[in-house]
């Protein structure tokens, strides 16, 4: 693709060292580090801009003030928005799925499933009875949609993706290979003889619109309620998300994150990897977490935590830090107490000689 | 269903200030506080008794001795354990499995595996040479049963789950969507070289009755000996066993645990999510760990604990509150230090007046 | 299998208190504590040398220079390095694999895939167009191999295992059940109204040879570049790595370890269960992280590590000793406050005796 062409697509100022920028071939594209000639890459940290003269790539998308190093051969896209601008030109070079629609004849489809014109259903899918897959939606093999699963239109479902029974995703979500909605959340009630008698769990899971969310990861359906994640929100690898969570808008999940049973997360939360969250919370809106957070109570909207237990970032870096000198405080402790002990005894020793009669531990 | 029919098959007590409280019609199940004409719902916890006045239940199951608001037009159902009597309500208004009894056409089962009398085998599963599956027992689509594994009576294998050669699987257990049993343990010897030569893991895993597993959790078969997990054990989604981990009785994993292994976890322990447990240890009966606690060394039955490395919990209660103190309890100790050193001044000072020959350093 | 046969294949030196030992009948291997007759067992650790007048082994593989209790008798096979000819004895006595070479009936292979001689793809396996399956690699049942993914020669794919397209994996590979290779890295640019726009993730995945990984583990594809694990490294069940991460040589992760995007791991280093490691990080050769370890930073080669923030191991062990000790800490302190507090006044008094015209606070 012409990068001339490219500045059009992308609505970008085209410059350029070379002599006619807009003529320059590009292939494909990378980071600044790694680029090659024929690829397009994009600077938006200006802490990087020293590899503008230096990386192979032939042209870069960068910010409108960015300055370009006198002699940089390479052609120049400038935007407001040089990360975005890269992610809109990553969408143009992308492969296109390989999967035809139509319905594989080796799928096992419900005779009164709904199938959405321009909708692809792949070799090895089950699509329960009463289902309705969505227009233009990509079902990859040996996905597993079952009775009465609603599934919107222009989403990917990846490879053995489980949805069980009843379960509504939205338009345009994106599910990883592996990831499972629907299964029955970890309920039970303990009995006299210590058994634990099953809770079933059989309400609805709701994933809304331009929900994405990672492989293997698993969404559980309640007893009563309904499990649900709000409309764009993002979801790493191997998160857990239990029965009766609600998840609210634009939410982001790092991978690894565990979210126990009937939590509220609210509107914009980032949890970072391998945070975990008890049961019966709320977390306000905004709320941040560092990596390995473990979140015990409810935190107020705008919060940002660390530690396990969580407590505000700040107090969390200053007790961190001190906790690695803990050893040293002890010893500093103790030779406090050494020196007390001692100023004590010669303490008493010059009363003693000031006052002679009065008794020694007065 | 009509409340009096329902009274009956829960063996409870009808009262209420309905005329005719049997003639209520129910057709649901839910929660207290979101309930809804025509549903049925529960009060376990007498915290929440406000809700008898407001609820929009039609009915509620609620304890022998708990107190109804005049005028609550609902009708009540009495129960010893209105939690339990509440799990059996949901479970009458479970929607049913929609997969029929018998082998799908579109399914691989070897010649000589077994499929018990009413057992469902759905599309696309693969039942290995001489497997068994029990009576009753649904496995639905895209399980992969392998050689040898013999499946229990009144299972519930849902899609995506992994058995390798020769599992055991007990009856009654409900494994959900992408779990893997029998997959190698990680087992190693370092080499000469620096390489890592695999010691293979062939031995077998036994998973005993009324167990149930997870979304995508995964139990490993060892070199020697075996894995077991016993009977009525739940485990939550997301959760690690590794080669020759002994599980006992009764058991509570809930998500995202990971148990090292050969370690040997006794009945009636709880572990909460995110909880890690070392290699080669014995948790005693009835250990609790709080979430994402830490375990390197065994524990004794009983014991309560919290933390990473793990101690007791209301040790770790009052450490954890202590933690985020720390760097004012540093600016104590810095403090004290700077208050001694002035002492020190100054009782030298008043030493050497009271000795004025003695050197100062005495 | 005749223990003399075992020697020879084994390469050890036989010996025992049997009267023939070659003679003796091996038909399964076991750990030292529970193996029967019949059994071949290893002894490495001299620790457990009592365990070898109270086996109930046939034969044992012992080191070289290992004492045998006097009338034991059991067989011997003398070995430089035990753990490693047990391994070797494991092998030798493992069930083969039960699926036949060949492409089952039941599969769905691209027309222009290859698969190579002596491979076997099982039933409900989907080849993508272009896609390789090298010699003698198997491939068993639900797995999804993707377009134009390559699976070099004596591979291992397990049941469910998801190669996105364009993965790359080596000889000797072995994917357990579930394992999720080149799904879209974790990747968005917020936009100006708050909503998260995804970076297309489109580049490759490059696992090498000789890799093992675990059941329902997930490595992304990034955006731009690479993400890389080099041959030899053994990673365990349900562990996270992120798009762009560079994984080392005989590198060792333990289940459930997540490591975050664009992170270098290099050679060596072994990171045990549960731990975390942050983005654009390089964790030097050699460094070991112990479990549950949060690594928020670089690390140089060589290094140990433990607690979240990791720190030096020894530092962590005195810390996290001094940890549990912090309220009794916090008690000294106060006591000392109190100390001082008596003390001060007290030197006060003293020092206004010795000056009665001074002010008090001079």
């Amino acid at each position: 693709m012409k990068l001339r062409d490219l500045a059009d697509q992308l609505q970008c100022r085209l410059e350029g060292g070379a002599t006619n920028p807009g003529d320059i071939e590009i292939q494909r594209v990378a980071g600044i580090e790694h680029a090659q000639p024929g690829d397009l890459t994009f600077l938006d940290n200006p802490r990087y801009g020293s590899f503008l003269g230096t990386t192979r790539a032939s042209a870069v998308i960068v910010s409108v003030a960015q300055a370009i190093p006198d002699g940089a051969a390479l052609g120049v896209l400038r935007s407001a928005t040089p990360y975005i601008t890269f992610a809109r030109a990553v969408a143009l070079f992308a492969p296109k799925s390989t999967q035809k629609p139509g319905v594989d004849a080796l799928s096992s489809v419900a005779p009164d499933a709904t199938i959405g014109p321009g909708a692809s259903v792949g070799p090895f899918v089950t699509v329960g009875a009463g289902a309705t897959i969505g227009a233009r939606t990509i079902v990859f093999p040996h996905a597993a949609i079952g009775a009465g699963v609603h599934v919107g239109d222009d989403c990917l479902v990846y490879a053995h993706v489980s949805l069980r029974d009843r379960v509504v995703v939205g338009h345009r979500v994106i599910l990883h290979d592996g990831v499972v909605i629907g299964s029955d959340g970890f309920g039970f009630a303990k009995q006299a003889d210590g058994t634990h008698l099953k809770i079933p769990q059989t309400a609805g899971v709701v994933i809304e619109d331009d929900v994405e969310i990672g492989a293997n990861s698993t969404i559980d359906r309640p007893a009563v309620g309904e499990t649900r994640v709000r409309a764009g929100t993002k979801i790493d690898n191997l998160v857990h998300i239990a029965h009766g969570v609600t998840v609210g808008q634009r939410v982001i999940f790092a991978a690894q994150v565990g979210v126990s049973g009937s939590t509220v997360v609210e509107d914009d939360v980032i949890l970072a990897g391998q945070v975990g969250v008890a049961g019966h919370l709320r977390l306000g809106k905004g709320v941040m977490a560092t990596a390995q957070s473990g979140i015990p109570g409810s935190i107020d909207a705008g919060q940002y935590v660390s530690g396990s237990p969580a407590m505000p970032h700040t107090d969390w870096l200053k007790a961190s830090a001190a906790y690695r000198q803990l050893p040293a405080l002890r010893k500093r402790v103790a030779e406090l107490e050494h020196r007390i002990a001692e100023l004590e005894e010669k303490l008493e020793e010059c009363r003693s000689r000031l006052n002679p009669q009065t008794p020694r531990n007065s």
